[in-house]
């Protein structure tokens, strides 16, 4: 039997009681370890980061607070190999993409532990400037924010056990608010093993930071008020979530990143082999195929003008052709494995739903593996689908594949692709693509009550644009409805989420004392 | 049978099919009106105000809609007198209780005419400076809001018929939302009749508002992603919202002021009768009885110190003396009554469930009711209850009785006292009273992340505050946990929950394109 992993809670390290889930290679169906949380003590494991960890987080300054991300992050870089290890491993991904979680978390945790910097010697902070009550100006209303007096739940993902920690403790640990993460059993292996290292190096306070392995059964009841949940995952449990009485009825405050069927689109008066036509085509393969296809932001429906559709399909589909799938041990292979046979099934289950409404425009199955054994390994080809009936596939707005699947839809005019678009109900991401700069702001905002991001990428940014998928701690990580509703990273308003807001209402001689002191020389 | 009030929905007045409920004056016990939703569209009525309310306010500057709110502010000013007429007939309420809901929500629109004006002739409104993406400054991230394409929904509570409207309404429509408003049945006439006015002195689009009076029964299931619900009222009601399809699964955004345990705390240090002492009194006396109790953020837990305990008692018990109760229509009295028989038998329970634990300091059962039938009027005279074991009267942290109510609560040093109004678990509002400027700012900031506002009155802005339960428009309204963990108000902040948040990737040239235009001269 394979190696227990533990978990980190109330400050020590405990073993579950029962046998534990194994977590296994979905390249080679090897078992790695095995997860379990059977038996904890979860009330005290709660009670010992609200009190202990947000105590000592919150008698740490801002800045103090930013200088231990930036500790946080050392010693993650020192220990950077043996993540890849684990991602190829326990994820079956390439070097590029396991470096999209694992160094993408550490680019995050650095540009918090930076902005956290800039924020200095406060245990506080001013949200806007103070406004009159009245003719006076001596009574005032001034809005603070302050670290909320709880913990921060994390029940992350199984596609992002490094960057889906990180790009919620960074926040979290930078406003004072302890954190205990409960990774997807799946991939739990190097969520744990990341806290273990910063455990053992000893750079937060005690209670600062909980990992638990396995089921996240009971974590939910020991909410309290005070107390915030962040989940990360499929629409279903998101409602689970969303209706446990702690939130229901003790108003903890939650947020949701769920499902998402994210457009590109082609802006019309572009010819085939434009620029703009060009940046297109390319950038939906690559996003089809990074990861597997296993972001929350890859591209699913890819809309061009009606006059379009033969000759993109045809650009996408070489660009697909190229793409080598099986181990991610051999260097020729540019696309991994997706994370189980669990994910590889519900992929084919997807793909078989969506070809009811589609005819296969590059087919997948057709790819040979490298180096893998198709009866083991979780591996599947690029499939890029294709509909002539924009409005009736319904199932193509409405279902998210999460794999290496897109759908070429077309389009009549710009407000046909609009209306298409919003048919997600609320997605993360949209792309733009064009070379009117007018028309792609107006089209940007058009999108921007659906979809928490718009992407606009125009030939001046051609090597510029920083990736449709890839999510830029200084943007918003979220979208409403069917997306969940959520809000996460954008730069500082990542920290409103972990503070309470308040309105202090008081003479000018008490407002005065709320200000943060001036920087000593 | 009296006349029954129609609903405005889809653009035309509508009445329902059923037999209606009735309204009656608390006072006299007459039967007032009768309303009545049954058969109404609704599908169809969410639609019109979604669909051409939406497209009408939208297609408006944030200028042109401040100006609309002003239109529709001088609309109200006209009519004023007869809203008067109604909530002395409806609510039971003296005129200066009166002018709380009325003259409050005229002020709050006011404030959101001059605010909106501000943001001049643009559609969306920028949200912080652009973020570079990379070395490079081609390539940023400018976050932007934007109108939620969906509706309001108000779920709002009896006890401000008029400022409950219309301090939801004019963020907003200001923010180009249409809004659908349920006032609660009790007294439903005051919102039925603002409508009327507004609707027929033509200043909205058609579908900017709507009203509905009756049972809210259905009106959620109307709700789609993009909508948003505002609720004032029970936390029973409150959990049925949050647990309805459309939050849990359609991520329909959701706004809640729930039950709250406000508290008023005398700091350590002060003497009986210094001038904090007396403002406190002051404070608790007029808290306690404006609007007989019925605003959820009086006062219902009064924190002194241990040795001011009985001279507190005595202070506030003699303001509480001078309470002429009774009849609004007899200008000696200064208390009329609470709004229904219902909300008579709740506050007679609920002091009943106190009184287990505390003793009566001050009995509002022996003041004499002047021109009202006590067999007939909601009447009661205010009540101050006080316990010597601060620790153990859990009821006194847990139960809020909604009339002239309150608790007198001894501390034994600050540390304590903080802890014991953090027992609220989540409140709106909690005052300090004190003479020490930095005394009152460290327990303010202490007090924030349990409270949406902290009221801090002092003796140099003893003839400036704005009062501990006066909701001004500058400052957030709401609080965590058991408040309900919503944000209302706090001045443009407001908009923020009729706006989508996203962030839009582009270049230089692009985003260039999504400021405002330049003023013209």
């Amino acid at each position: 039997m394979s190696e227990r992993l533990s978990n980190f809670v109330a400050g020590r390290w405990q073993a579950g009681t029962g046998a534990g889930t194994a977590l296994f290679d979905p390249v080679l169906g090897t078992e790695l370890v095995r997860v379990d949380a059977t038996g904890l003590d979860l009330p005290a494991a709660f009670a010992f980061a609200r009190e202990q960890g947000g105590a000592a987080l919150r008698a740490m300054t801002y800045a103090q607070r930013a200088a231990m991300l930036a500790a946080l992050g050392k010693v993650l870089q020192a220990h950077r190999d043996v993540y890849y290890e684990i991602a190829t491993a326990n994820s079956g991904t390439v070097k590029n993409d396991s470096a999209v979680d694992i160094d993408g978390g550490l680019f995050t945790l650095g540009v918090y532990a930076k902005l956290g910097a800039g924020l200095g010697a406060q245990r506080h902070l001013l949200d806007g400037d103070a406004a009159r009550l009245g003719k006076d100006p001596l009574f005032q209303s001034q809005h603070v924010l302050v670290p909320t007096r709880g913990v921060a739940l994390f029940i992350n993902a199984f596609n992002f056990p490094s960057w889906g920690l990180w790009e919620k403790a960074a926040p979290a640990l930078l406003s004072g608010v302890p954190v205990i993460v409960k990774p997807a059993t799946a991939t739990a292996w190097l969520t744990q093993r990341m806290v273990q290292d910063v455990v053992n190096a000893g750079v937060l306070p005690a209670g600062a930071l909980s990992v638990i392995c396995g089921s996240s059964s009971g974590l939910m009841d020991q909410l309290q008020p005070f107390d915030v949940v962040s989940f990360t995952g499929s629409a279903e449990t998101a409602a689970v979530i969303r209706s446990h009485p702690a939130v229901v009825q003790r108003s903890v405050r939650v947020n949701i990143e769920a499902d998402s069927i994210n457009s590109a689109l082609l802006l019309p008066g572009e010819t085939p082999g434009s620029e703009a036509f060009e940046l297109l085509a390319k950038e939906v393969a690559r996003e089809m195929t990074v990861k597997s296809g296993q972001k929350c932001t890859a591209i699913r429906r890819v809309l061009v003008p009606e006059a379009l559709y033969a000759q993109a399909a045809e650009a996408i589909g070489a660009r697909l052709a190229k793409t080598t799938v099986g181990n991610p041990r051999n260097e020729t292979v540019r696309m991994g494995a997706l994370v189980s046979r669990a994910q590889l099934r519900s992929v084919q289950e997807g793909l078989a739903h969506l070809k009811v409404q589609t005819t296969v425009l590059h087919d997948g199955s057709q790819h040979p593996l490298f180096d893998a054994d198709p009866a083991v390994a979780c591996c599947v080809g690029p499939t890029l689908l294709g509909t002539q009936d924009a409005d009736g596939a319904d199932r193509v707005h409405n279902t998210e594949v999460f794999g290496p699947v897109a759908t070429l839809v077309p389009y009549r005019d710009a407000a046909h692709a609009l209306q298409l678009i919003r048919r997600g109900q609320g997605s993360l991401v949209a792309s733009l693509y064009g070379s009117d700069a007018a028309a792609l702001a107006a089209s940007a905002i058009e999108l921007a009550s659906s979809h928490g991001r718009v992407h606009v990428i125009s030939p001046d940014v051609a090597a510029l644009h920083t990736g449709h998928g890839n999510v830029m701690p200084q943007s918003l990580h979220g979208g409403p409805g069917r997306a969940g509703g959520g809000e996460e990273l954008g730069g500082l308003k990542a920290l409103n989420f972990y503070h309470r807001r308040a309105a202090v209402q008081a003479s000018t001689a008490v407002l005065t004392q709320l200000s943060p002191p001036a920087p000593s020389a």
